[in-house]
This record gives C-alpha cells, structure tokens and sequence, in this order.
C-alpha cells in the first residue's frame, strides 16, 4: 500500500468526497478503536491472572502504537437471584471485576466485556435481553468502558431493521444512562444492515459473520455472496470474502461509526497474506482489535501490527474508508483490486491487493485511481511513499506512466 | 430523439396505453417540477446572498423555460429551544428565511427547503424525525413551496412499505395540515419501493442512489443492480445505471406523482452525454432540477437545458413515462436502448441510447417501435421530428423501411 | 393437450398425489369460475345496456358451456357523502345497480362488482379501504355475487404476508358477515405470496401482474423472473411469462382456493397461441374470465372458449393443478415443457407446451410423464384421447415407445 | 462413509471447532430424536391397531437400536363444542388416545401426535392456532411425549423471524406449562430461518421443503436453490436437494436443537441412495424418523436403519453436524461432494458422495479432509475403518497419499 501526496488544497477534496458524518457521539471512537480481544485465542478460558499478564504486554509494548482498549473478556455463569445483575466466576475472578478492571486502568488501558442482545451469550452464558438496564448499571459499575455485544439466541428478533434497531437500541439507552462513556460496539453479523440502523446508536457494528483464519476460501458455512441481504451471516468467512463484503459499505462509516471486519486472526495465513489483512482492515478503517496470543508473539506478528504507517491510515483523522475502484477476476482464480482512501493533507493512500494463488505483475494507470475525482486531482502529481518498504520511491503523475507491482496479497503501485 | 406524430385520433391510444394514474393531489406538479437546487455546486455553503443572486439568473433566464422551483437549501443549525421549531443561520440569513424567500417570491419563482425525515440529515444537521408539524408549520411560515426529504439516519425505520410510508406519511399530513400547498419530494432512495407507497402522499420520490457525474461506469458505491428490492442504493450511480434503474417503474408515476431521478448534474461528462441524461430525464418524467452553478453556466449548458423541444416532452400533458422497448448488450461494453413514450395528439417520442463506448449505426425497424399497440398505431405513418437536429426529416411507417442513426448517448432514429 | 385414461382404480393415484385442501369454504368455487369481465375491452366506459346485452349473450350461449359469472364493472364516482356506502353513476345505471343485477339474475347468471384494497381503484374511483363494511353490505343489497379487489394505492399496507392478510381479510370478514355468499376474488397481483396468506379468505388470488396480449416477449414493465418473491408485479406480462410464474404454485390451490392467472386476452396472437392460452389455463385450474367483447366475437375465438373437453379439465372435480414435469431451452428461443394433470377416473391430462418461434417435432417418452408416480401408474396402458382434434388415437404404455408432435403453441402428445 | 479415528487429544479439537451451543433445554433430544412416522405411509388412513401393531414392531425389533419415538399420527376430525379441547375419531379410537398411548408406553416407547400452527393442519384437520393452550394440555393428559407442529393455513403469520417465532413459541410456553416433557419438533419449511428463531424453543425444526422419495431431480414444486430466504418451500424436493439445502445450516445445530431433514423415504430410489440418504442425515445430526410400512419391511430396508455404527454417528455425544468441504458438479451432472463430521474421541466422519448418474473413482486428498483444522490434526495419523463394509483398512496421514472411491450415491474415501 502506497501513500500518494500531492499539493493541493484539502477542502476541494473533501468537498468532493465526503458525505458529512454525524451520528452516534458519544465522545468515543472518533478513529476506530484499537485493542485486544481474549476470544480467537482463549476463548472462555480466562481468568484474572491471563487479563492482567496480557493487559501488562499491552501496556508496555503496543500502547505507544495506539491499542488501548483491552477485553476482560465474557461475562460469566450467573445473575444474582435477587437483583438479577451479572455475577463474575468468583473462582476466575476472586476479586471481582472491578478490581480486575481498577488493574488495567491503572496501566493507562480500557477494558471491555462482552454479552449478547439474546436470551444467552454464543458462549451460552446468560445473555442481556430483557435485562439492559441491570446489565448496563453493573458494567459502568465495574468500571467497563468497551462492550461488544452479540446476537446468538435473538428469539426471532431480527428481520426488519426496525426490529433490530430497537433491540441494540435498548442497550445503547441504558449504557448513555449510566452517565460512563462506554464505547459501544455491536456484533450482529451484518443482519438488517446496521450500517443503516445503527449509526445513531453504536460506535461500529460488525458487518459480516465470523471471521477464519483463511486466505480466500469458500467455506459453505460463510454462504452468502454479499451482505447487503444475507440471512445467514455465518462463520469460517474467508479475509478476502469479508474485504468483498466490506467494500459497498464504507460510505456508511465515518467518526464515531464504524463498520467492524472483525478480529485480526492469527496462525493459518503466510506473512503477505497478514500484510493484506493488517492493510485492508486499516484502509477500510475497520477497529483494530487483536485475536492472538499476546504473551506469545512472532517477530512476523510483531512487525505487521506496529506498523506506524498503517496504523495513522487506520487512524487518519479524516475517517473515511477507501473505496474499491475495480475489482478484475484472474483465471487462475481469485481477483486483482485496486482500491483509494482519501487522507487528510491532501493525501491518498492506495492498494493493490491480488486474492491468486499466483504473483501477479502488472500496470496500475495513474486515470484508474483518480477517474472519479475532479480535474484538479486528475492533473496533479503526486509524491509515492511506500508503506511497507518504507522507502520515497518516484513522483507520478498523469504523463509519468503507469506504476507495476506483484506479490500475493497486498501490492504497492 | 425523435417525435413521430400520425393523424390518428388520441383517445383510443389513451386507452390502449394508460393505467389511469390518481393519487397524491395537492395540485402541484401535475407536469414534473423544474427547477434549481444548490446542494451539488455548494453544498451546506449558501447564504441569502448566493441564493438571491442565482434567483436572479433564474428569474430572468429560465423562467420562460419552465423553470420556477428554487431551493433555498439545506436549513440550519440549531432549533429553538423553547419552541422546537427550526431556526436559521444569523450569520448567513440575516433577515431570516423568510426575508429571502420573499425575495424569490418577488421574482416569481418558488422557494424550496430541505430536510430529512431522520435523526439528522444528510448533511448532519438536525433531521424532521419527530419534529414534523413544528417543521411543517414553520416551512409555511417562511413561505416555502418546496419541501426536499430525505433518509439518512433514519434510526432503522425502513424495511417494509409500511414502515416507510408511516414516516413519510407524517410529514405529508403536516404540510397539507398548514393549508399552504407545498411540493412534496420525497427522498428515500427508493428503498421499500416509493413507487407503491408514495403516491397519495408525495408528488414525487427518489428511485435510486445518488447520480454522480459519470456517463456508465460500475461503481461499487452504488452496488445493486436493480432497484426493485436494493438494500443499500448507495451514491456513485452513472447516468446510464439510473436509466437502467428507472426502466421499469415509469408506470407507477403519472400527473402529481414522479419518478425523481435526481438532480441534473454538469461538468464530468460530455456534451453528447449531457444531451442524453437531459433527454431522458425528460422522457422519463422525472422532475428537472438543475445542480449547476447558475452564475457560471457554459454555452453547452444553456443549450441543452433550454431544448425547449425536450422540454416540452417532460412537460407534455399525457404525463405517461416512456417504455424502454428493448435492451441489447453490445461486444465493446454498454448496450444500445430503444424507448418510446405516448404524448397527447397522437405523436410519439422514440429514444436510441447508446451506451457503449463506440459509435454504433444501426437500423431502427418500423415495427419494433409500435409491436405492442394496436392495429391502428402499427400500420399509420408517421411524421418524424428530430428534437435535437431540430429538422423535419421525412415520413415513416410500415412500409417505409427502417432508419439508422448513430452517436454515443442518445441518437435519433 | 391430451387425455390419457386407465383402468387404475382412482383412491391410490389421489393418495400419492394430493395435498389435502381445505381453506376458505363459503361453499362457492369449488371449481374455477368461469365467466366474463368488462375491463379489458371496455375500462370503465360501461353502463346498464352494455351490461345487460353481453349478459344476454352469455345467458344464451355461452351458460351452458359453463360460464356464469358477469361483471357489472367498476364502481363508480362517489361515496354517500352522509352514509359513506358506494354511489354508480346515475346517467350510466339510471336505475341503480340493483336493477341491472336482477336483470343479470333474471338471465340466470351472477354478477361481479371491482373494487380495490386502496384509497382509490386502479381506474382512480374511490376504493374500498377503511370502508369494508359499508362496501360489503351495499354489494349485498345490490345482488352481487362476486367481487374482484384490487390493490392500487394501498398506502404502504403491503411487505410481509400479515400486513396483506390483514388488508384483505377484513375485506372477506366484512363480505361473510353480509349474509349473502359472495365470490371473493382478490388481485394483490402476487404480492407476499398470497397463495400462502390467502388460502382461508379467498377463493381466488391473482398471482402476477397483468396479462398483456403477446404471446411471449419480454416487457420491462413486468420485470420479475418469478413471481416467488416478486417486488414489481407490473403489468404487459406476456401469456407464457405467466405460465412460468404459475408453474411452482399449482400446489397450493384447490376446491374453493385457486391460482387467479389473469382474464383470457383476445385480438393480440394466433389461433394456436390462444389455443395454448385457453389450455393451460384450464389445466391449471385458472379462473376462466373472458376479457373481450362478447357482442363481437370471431369464430375461432368462439371454438375456443366452448371446447368442452377444455373447459371439463378446468372443472374437474379433482381441483388439482398440472405440474411442470420439464422445461427445456430451446436453441432459437423459447422452450419446450411437459406438463401433467391428475383427473379424476384415473385420468391424466398432459400438455407440451411450445414457446419457441419454431414448430418443435418432438418424441415425448413414457417414462418423462410418469416418472414421479408410483410403479402402478408407471406400468399402465393408457387409452390417449386428443382434446383438440377429439379424436381417439391409440393406447399408449411403457412399452409402446415414445409419442411425438409439433407446433407452436401447445400440442398433443 | 469412514470413521478416522486419530491418538491426539479430545478438547484441543472441540476448542476448534465447536460453537458452543445451549438453547431449548427441556431436557429432550439431547441426540437427534429416532422413531417411526405413520403419514407417509398412511397418511389420515390410521387407527389404534394400526399404530400399536407397529409399535410392537418397533419395541420388539427397532428399539434397540435406538428408536423409540413414535407417531400416533395425525389428531382428528373435531374439537368439543364446549371445551374446544381436541376429540380423537371414536371409530378409530375405540379406547381413546389415552389409551392407546399407555398401550404404546407399556412397549417402553413414547407417542408422538401431530397438529398445525395453522387454522387447519395440512391433512384438512382442526389446526392449533388460537388453541395452543387447551391443545398442549390435552396431549399432556393422552400422555403424548411428542408433538409434530406444521406450518398449513397459518393465515399470513410468517413473513419474518419475530411473527414466525411468536405463533411457534405459544405452543412452547403451552407445552412446557404442562409440567410434562414433550419434545417439540416445528415444521414450518425453513420459512424464516428457524436456524435462527427456533433454537430457544424447539427440539428441531424441519429446515426445507418435504421430501420426495427420489434421488436427485429437479422438481418445479420445490422450486428454490436454497433455503436461506425461500419463499415457497414447497414438496416433492429430491434428497440431494435436501442435503445441499442443509450444507450451511448446521453450524445451528447441536444437543436439543437440530435441523430436521424430513422423514426417512421407502421405496422409489435404489439400495445404494438409500445408503446415501441414511448415511447423510446421521452426519447431518437430523432426527431419524422412519417413513415407511413397518410391518412390511424389506431386508434392505432393514440393513440400513439397523446400521449401527451410522447411527452412532448420528446420535454422538458431540452433537455437531457434518461440514460439506468442497462440491464439485460433473460433467455427466450432479456432483461430488467431500464431507468432514468430528466426533468424540478425536474421531471423524468422513463422506464422498456421489449424485451423479456415474460411478466416479475420484482420489481424495488427506489435505482436503482437514485444510481447516489446526496443525496438529493436519499432521496426524489417522485409522480408517468403513462404515458400511465394516472392515479396518488402512492408516491414513499426510504422508499416505490420497484414497479413492467410487459409486453413485455416498462412498468411502
């Protein structure tokens, strides 16, 4: 992925380009949010000890790089018979979640928790609905600033976007009641298109079913072709399926709102292939949030998720998400993309991503990235710097020919 | 494009061809609305100044067209606390709204508003949602003609027509309670199909995404491929796939009720392009709102937006859009159209579109323009009046062969 | 099309096959009605003469072929302004419409009246919504014996199959508590599958859009492919786009609930596109209602309306519609289909229907007809009776090898 | 069908693997429900010495292989005028249900009844809508431990999620307030995606269309491709239709809460596609309900439903239902499909079906069977023993090269 410069002004871009985002403001999540998450790795299986050795990794290594909000992951076995407020695993957590919690605010992160808008959790914990007030109140209690919240075991309460509105609406009125800042970030898989229903009410949805650890597979567990209608979202979804999903819906995102491409996985894909992943998700401003196992990390895993670069693509303070600008199938299989963000000064940030089993080499034309754009950023020339190499490489401009490039997974240009 | 007109008598043709169309009745826009909107050139930046001086060239240049709704923009920042009702910018409608539509309404146009029936509108401001008859009333107030409403932010209220048309239907019953007519123009983007649900309560609605200023180029921005059950109309739609769009529901709008296919845009396409979105927008019955800069109008512009020929055609009384006949892809990309709409006094218009990237000359046949009319209509001749050449060519019918024409965009035939 | 017979005793053939159906039970259409509608020849241009002297026709010879539902048409200008119940038109029924359906009656035969479920009839007279029950108890003081209900501006009330069964079931509550039994034949023209929602309100649903005069164009303006979740009925659906949409539905009808597939057109195809047109309406256990104009009519228009081996499909007591046994693309356009009907008698008629422009020889196998049948039916000798030419040919069996035939339109096998 | 039984360690593999599942927890179906249904063999044809002639076939020869549910079949023709309780046949019923249940129950079986979530049930009987209360505790006091709920005439309640679940969760809370444990088993066609809305409230849930006892045909009465969003479920669908149909939907699935595949055919399909059909809804964790004639059964039939080592697939502790990992269509038709189910003791079950009309001899790589599992399954060594031909064959691993099979309808690998 490439950063292009030019010299223009930036109010006649973003004029041109932007669709003013307003929405959910809560203060929270004006780029996406960045931090970690217990599930892929550990699922259940956590208790205070893991939280807090993690938190400290996160606190010492990747704070400076912007990951700050941290999962103590999914609540747990019991309500209170007599309130009906969640309880914690005293066994897990003997010192309660609040002290579990007090731990990691005093290493400068946030923590986060997770329940399900249904009757259980997908974990087949005890879920929220019917209990958004109580479940709320004890959240801003324990001092949680980060709830994830899910759609397993809905009771039919799904179909018609206005259905699903009012059931994450319910809990996004009781956690603005409790006066906490909790950043609130739905998981609904994409049904009834939250990237319609749910700008006003949370900080980023999820946009598609579950995220595998694959390349680009069709796994019939993940059966839909696109997400503007599916009726069953699914898991095993394949990254370059879930970039495919993405790709319509940027135009809903923006500050504060989020479409969210689920976690980073970790484990069955090459070094190129977690470029792309890492890249893609920055340029489609998906939220950061890390799936692997902190205490045991690669150098690979280490070098693609403190990349600076990508990370300030991440969080460009204009919040626009790139656009795919073509998408052409290859007969090998897969498909060649080439896609552009709008960044602010005037900048550009633009990928080519190859989803074939093959290298591919080929030509990029300057009139491809900029075709849609008015005539000045048509004309202008442009400084390329490369994000992952990290080198000033040439200028380019409409009479400095095309650019070429190949490898699996992301591409400069 | 091209009018055939035969000496046959009108009724039995009305007969044949119409679906008898009542509905919506406020007695506006009995012929589509034309008129001038400031969102595309300026955005949110207007001021009474720009809106007076644009009313001006208006007053004094289009008027005599048929031009005569004039939007004021986008309203304003804050409302007023004690009341609810809206209020407008000191800074840049210094002696309010209402000042500046008399002014307008002193030149002889009417004045146009917008709005959006969500929490906020498009351009984040406050939206109408819930706020319907202080909006209404304070619209009558300021004497607006015109109301534009949107659908962003709409807080899950979409998904079936019913949903759709109770929040629109709110708004209609606010405006017709004030007892001053106002143009209502609905703008949900065609979603739950406004075609159905909008016509006994709005003289016209949006039937797509948002036009951009590209002749036929995919966009994955406005990602479906027909509107009939789109769950994300998006923005980015070329001309040529609103056309595409549109084919099909000319027979819900008739007098009073439109197809809106968006405003006219200007500057990135070419002047036989242009010549085609105006000619089928016009054929198409859908309201001509232009969205240039009126004080920097081009030779190539005037021309085409004052074709007082194709003027006409939107304008004709019959108020029936025209019928695309036939679609026939072609081996370079694009496609050529045939399209035929009924006028009043037995003339026809007929379109050929081109939309592929090559000129095409090809031959019309007699038949293929009248196969499914009735006897009379399939064996008449026919007068042909080109309405861009603006000549008088020859005669036409059954046994006079076929006619060829050739031209990217819109052709004779 | 065919009767094949055998000497099978008939309880198992109707035990393998049937679906048992019950439903809506006001004793009336245990078999299709059959009988004739104003509106496609004359629109609302009717009056009490035109009335009575085609119903004359109908009485004199055409009831004992089958046909005794008549249409007194759509109703008219204005409602009671003090009752609210429905008004005709003074200067066309001067002596009220009470007085033409006792004519009617007089003559021996039933008398239909259109309204819609909407605010006003597709013609653009006043509808019946928010009015059913002023409307049911005027049809009823009127003599009327059927009503055909529409679905023009109905304001949204449409999306899910509870928002249309409700619209329509008060429609159908209101006409049973009238007292008098009246055919209640709804036309939502497909719209959230009817022939689920109205199986128990109903004793007819239309199932497309309109039926034009073509044999088998494609018309943009009856956009679907199939009917199954249809968001655009439309309308200039041609004869054997209804076929395909019907071909799935058959399985929901029966005595007392049929597939409505649209009036039978007349003036706009061949001898044999008709004879095909009248088939398979009457294997599909359509209702049969002539649309043309019963004071003109062409003999061939005549042979085919009285076949009466024709209309004794149609009427069979068994109430089952024909399946689709296959349907094959031909090279030129069109398709070849094979369909078969249960009888009762152990009889079956069979149809292969030809949409091609070309007349298809073809060999039909044994086997294709009754593969999905049990081994009985399979290993029978049929004696084969041609129902068009009415002759009887030859038996037919597993081992009497294929049958073959040919034209355009349907044919004998 | 082969069972690959490896050393490596159980709960590395469910981490994987698994979602976790909890749900409708009334203590029942905690493996897929086993038994025997009297409609497609008898249809309403039934009597108490039908039904307990056949249990005693069941107790005496099937029991022991694990089916023990049983139909009483379908209830009957009235309701008490003064109770609205349901009233059995008295001709039929001598005794009562009650008394044929007890009968049933003294065989050591339990005793199914079925009704419809409808005003009618399919067979043209009184339907439970309205009734749900006085109908659950009725089947309470007979003693009925099973209840089959259909989907016919439900008068326009389906349409989305919400309305479907709330007409089937009356009948839950009904039945559950009983105090009696009755599994619940829907049949409303996968209309709504009972996947998603049935799993707090059912045992199972019928997932499509009804089955057809044919192997692999396109039937136009089952006219959808899939089952995520149909609108007309429809019958007579193939059982490879079904398979493919349930492909993405298992993750859903798991201990007191399956999709169900439809009844077990007889008689119209070969021996080795009724291995098939076994075969598949064991690994496909769908409930074993035998279709046919119990007192006459063929010793092929007994073969089958007498496969020990297949039901032990299907009634696995594990409850996860098979994943299709690739389908591959055939030139000569049909397709190949390469399935992978995981079992308890780091066991799985490992399909190759066939339904083509050829037999195939394909290879299958050790790479496909575990492409998506983690590296220590993906390196493993694995025992390979048939299901059907009973015998240990091989080792199998990473080093071993492929396997081959080949014959119509499932094969070993």
């Amino acid at each position: 992925m490439k950063l292009l410069s030019s010299t223009l002004s930036y109010p006649s871009l973003l004029f041109l380009l932007s669709r003013m985002v307003v929405g959910y403001n809560n203060g929270l999540a004006r780029t996406p949010q960045m931090g970690w998450n217990t599930w892929n790795r550990f699922g259940c299986d956590i208790d205070e000890e893991l939280i807090v050795e993690s938190a400290k990794v996160v606190a010492e290594k990747l704070r400076i790089y912007g990951y700050e909000c941290y999962s103590v992951g999914w609540h747990d076995v019991s309500r209170d018979p007599n309130t009906g407020a969640p309880r914690c695993d005293p066994e897990r957590f003997p010192n309660g979640i609040k002290a579990t919690s007090e731990k990691v605010h005093a290493l400068g992160l946030k923590v986060g928790i997770y329940s399900s808008a249904g009757r259980y959790t997908c974990g087949g914990r005890f879920g929220s609905l019917g209990y958004e007030e109580i479940d709320a109140k004890t959240y801003a209690e324990w001092g949680i600033d980060y709830l994830k919240y899910d759609n397993c075991y809905n009771e039919g309460q799904s179909g018609t976007p206005l259905i699903s509105f009012d059931r994450y609406a319910k809990m996004s009125r009781a956690l603005n009641a409790t006066g906490r800042p909790i950043l609130y970030s739905i998981c609904n898989w994409g049904e009834d298109q939250p990237w319609n229903f749910a700008t006003t009410i949370a900080n980023s949805w999820r946009m598609s079913g579950d995220i595998s650890d694959r390349f680009n597979d069709f796994d019939e567990r993940c059966p839909c072709t696109d997400m503007l209608d599916c009726k069953l979202s699914g898991y095993h979804c394949a990254m370059a399926r879930i970039i495919d999903f993405a790709a319509p819906l940027g135009q809903k995102a923006g500050p504060g709102q989020w479409n969210d491409l689920d976690m980073r996985k970790n484990g069955g894909m090459t070094f190129d292939e977690y470029v792309t992943h890492f890249s893609m998700w920055a340029l489609l401003k998906s939220p950061l949030m890390m799936g692997h196992d902190l205490l045991n990390m690669s150098n690979e895993t280490w070098t693609i998720i403190t990349n600076t670069e990508i990370i300030a693509i991440n969080q460009d303070p204009n919040g626009q998400p790139g656009t795919r600008l073509w998408k052409r199938p290859l007969p090998e299989g897969g498909d060649l993309q080439l896609w552009r963000g709008e960044l602010v000064n005037s900048s550009f940030a633009v990928a080519l991503v190859n989803t074939s089993p093959e290298e591919q080499v080929v030509d990029v034309s300057f009139e491809d990235v900029f075709r849609d754009l008015s005539k000045e950023w048509r004309e202008a020339t442009y400084t390329v710097y490369d994000l992952w190499e990290k080198d000033e490489k040439e200028e380019w401009g409409k009479n400095l020919g095309s650019m070429s490039g190949g490898m699996r997974g992301i591409t400069v240009i």
